[in-house]
């Protein structure tokens, strides 16, 4: 069975962005119909336990302020100041994320989600529809093509697309393949696995709920999240095979005696983790992008979709939605002319895109193996010292990824800058010898002067 | 909001092995309700694309005659007589599984998983619940609660509860809280994904419908099916990081490059293969096995749920199968002693599938190393060749697993002495120079008169 609709603007998955998306449009007068393959939330049981949290970011609340979804979605929100490094002898140290009280806000991704759906089904000219997998579209005929339940067929004549669909992107692939076009999909070596720490066993050091929780071992790492009803959400980073590695990790004791050398806090909170740890299998992580991310004036993706991230930079969501404003831009200056609208938003997002693929992939390094480096430390106090003395000349790279909206281009060049500068403080004698003071001071001002605004 | 159920028999799960349980116990007089996670599939769209094949052996065919399912099934299956190696250079070699025409029988997943589940819709005594969640089970009062739509939560005093709930079993992390026990879960360090090969592209010797198509390239493997439609499935096995791993694969150009030199054939057949690579995460694959299976004379596990398979003898669901078959015949022994029963059948599984998990394992070895080597074909030749001079005396192991119904740690005592003998065999002059005739079948008749009974 097949009908056909014709419809003004599509879009393609109702996860965060489709969402946004479609609130975004609805706001400036496009009549949205939405198409999602997951069934209606509201219709399933809860899912199994599984809480993968997020952290938004100044681009991310950019763009939630743009449709008014701010003040919603702070209520669901955790705000976390800066990082709490655990060594495996159990004690922490609070690395705060900048002098000025910056924060990143942990949220659950279901009651994020939910919270936008919400929205969209409340808003009047914006349609969605549960149970509808959508095929790699007919670029020639402009359609689409909808799976709906019991292998009824719907055929959208859809003015605009835009694609949502995440990072396995149907979509995508019939662009891939009516174009060629270019495309890479990097599948990290580091597999995770989430667990649930109950409020209860929450003490100490493990209870500071201002910031994100951090286990640097090198070869893994574990994060924790706080979360809104005092539980806490870890997530365990690790190789699939090797010597610390989710394979060899087979049986309860063997976790248990891993867990005792690397976060014997962590399993003094909550003995229950050994079970949970087995409960489920580990998940993969990939970066990906393509090119073209358009179709003439007809489609683009957007989010997941169009870049995938390696979450080690909390920016996954975060670039997804700067997609979304960023769009929503360009469409507003072309002056309805769509095709060049969707060129500018290409050119500017796929550059800035495959940019923060690579910093979040860098960024692991940062946060399992440089963050237990005592000298690392003096550099990250350097580059603070740095950033208080002359804002505008040197800001850090993870200040200027999560407090700014600054392009991830600019902030490539400006970190690549930044570093050689640190690396000549580093080298520096009152330096290596950790003399602290005035001196130090005009050393990095000297430096400052020379590092282009 | 909760409301409460009373049920003589509640089966978790409606999987494969659930629905046949479910099944089986309807048949001989009890009344059955199945609780199912998952949307019931009339009301979904049809899955993306994604196609699982399994394959039935005798273990399997037994268990489904038990319920009448067999014809209905046989409709849905491919029959396969022997493996099609693929060499890298296109010569292909056909090798029967038996010299007695025995074949095992290919089947997409959700085909059979829908015929079954049809079957328990259609019968009188059993009762479906989709979209209901087993939580982790109340083994002090006897109770299991089930999250459904909207949040709501049954309560089911149930008189014998069978847990089919898949490989990550709630009820098995339940089980295991509950007793301590033991456990094991090994991932595999390989990886999989699936690829359609359209009808089209079977040509040659790739168009052989009764064969599963082997591709053994040592550190990775791919695997084909023939389906019902013409087309074909086929599995790629491989390594997440290293030198032949899906991370080292990540642009279109660098996956046709490893498929013109491994498989060039298959590229050939269908060159869209190179986008459909990308479309989906490769999946992962564990064994896993606990201890206890049973609580007292309530509860019992079945299936993935009680002890997970690499799919590389293609026995998961057989075993799963077998496993109702057993359970049943232990009720029906036990005269009403349900203790007895699940003790019986706890007793006489656990030690026949953590056999099953081992031989499943090295069969990689068999599959993907050894069938390269020239020396194994003479080995397989005089397996053979020992099984037609003496079937009661000399079965081959693949016979054995695929072709009867012996306890599996019977087929491994079998086979290790098997084994033995085929080792003294092959470092005899004759055999090494690969003479052929009387004399060969006399060295034989000698070993197998030594060989026990
Ligand atoms: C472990 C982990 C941690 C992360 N942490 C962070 C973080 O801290 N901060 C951050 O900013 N980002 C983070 N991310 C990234 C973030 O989760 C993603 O960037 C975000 O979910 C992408 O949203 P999306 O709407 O583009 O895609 P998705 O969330 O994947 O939504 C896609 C939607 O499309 C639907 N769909 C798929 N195919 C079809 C089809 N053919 N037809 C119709 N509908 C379809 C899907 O069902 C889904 O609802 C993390 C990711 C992971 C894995
Ligand atoms: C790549 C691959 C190839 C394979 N090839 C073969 C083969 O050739 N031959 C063979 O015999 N076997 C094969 N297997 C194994 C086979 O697929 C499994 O053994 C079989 O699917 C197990 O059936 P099951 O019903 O026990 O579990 P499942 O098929 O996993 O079904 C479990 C059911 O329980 C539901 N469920 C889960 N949790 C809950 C809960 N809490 N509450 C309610 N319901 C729940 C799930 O939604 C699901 O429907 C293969 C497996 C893989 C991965």
């Amino acid at each position: 069975m097949t009908r056909t609709v014709a419809a003004q603007t599509v879009v393609v998955g109702a996860g965060p962005v489709g969402s946004l998306l479609a609130l975004l449009l609805a706001r400036r007068g496009h009549q949205v119909i939405v198409y999602e393959s997951r069934p209606d939330p509201r219709r399933l049981p809860a899912p199994p336990g599984r809480s993968i949290n997020l952290t938004l970011a100044e681009r991310g609340w950019h763009a939630l302020r743009a449709v008014d979804a701010d003040a919603a979605v702070h209520e669901i929100c955790v705000p976390l100041y800066g990082r709490m490094i655990h060594s495996p002898y159990g004690a922490c140290a609070f690395q705060p994320y900048t002098s000025r009280h910056d924060a990143i806000y942990s949220a659950s991704r279901t009651e994020l989600t939910d919270l936008l759906l919400e929205m969209v089904r409340a808003h009047p000219a914006v349609r969605i529809h549960f149970d509808h997998r959508c095929l790699e579209p007919d670029f020639a005929g402009r359609r689409l093509h909808l799976l709906g339940p019991g292998g009824v067929t719907t055929t959208v004549a859809a003015r605009h697309v835009f694609a949502a669909d995440g990072a396995w992107s149907t979509v995508r692939r019939g662009l891939l393949r009516a174009h060629g076009g270019s495309f890479f999909q990097r599948l990290s070596p580091m597999l995770y696995r989430e667990l649930r720490v109950p409020r209860s066993g929450l003490t100490g050091d493990l209870a500071r709920r201002e910031a994100l929780h951090l286990w640097p071992r090198g070869q893994c790492m574990l994060v924790g999240f706080p979360n809104l009803d005092g539980s806490a959400t870890v997530s365990v980073f690790m190789p699939l095979t090797g010597e610390e590695s989710f394979a060899a990790l087979t049986t309860p004791p063997e976790l248990t005696r891993f867990l005792l050398s690397e976060c014997p806090d962590l399993l003094a909170a909550s003995p229950a983790l050994v079970e949970d740890f087995f409960a489920r299998p580990p998940s993969l992580l990939v970066s990906s992008s393509c090119r073209p991310w358009i179709h003439e004036d007809w489609l683009a993706l957007v989010g997941d979709a169009a870049h995938a991230l390696v979450p080690f930079l909390g920016q996954g969501l975060n670039a997804g939605f700067e997609d979304c404003t960023v769009l929503l831009e360009c469409i507003e200056e072309s002056g309805g002319d769509w095709h060049a609208a969707l060129r500018r938003y290409e050119q500017d997002r796929t550059a800035n895109c495959e940019t923060v693929i690579q910093l979040a992939e860098q960024h692991y390094d940062e946060l399992a193996v440089r963050a237990r480096d005592p000298l690392f430390r003096v550099r990250k106090w350097l580059e603070d010292r740095a950033y208080r003395l002359d804002p505008d000349r040197f800001v850090p790279l993870y200040t200027m990824v999560a407090f700014s909206r600054r392009p991830y281009t600019e902030v490539r060049c400006r970190q690549a800058r930044q570093e050689e500068m640190l690396d000549r403080l580093m080298k520096h004698p009152a330096i290596r010898a950790r003399e602290v003071g005035g001196h130090v001071d005009a050393l990095i001002r000297d430096e400052l002067a020379q590092l282009a605004g």
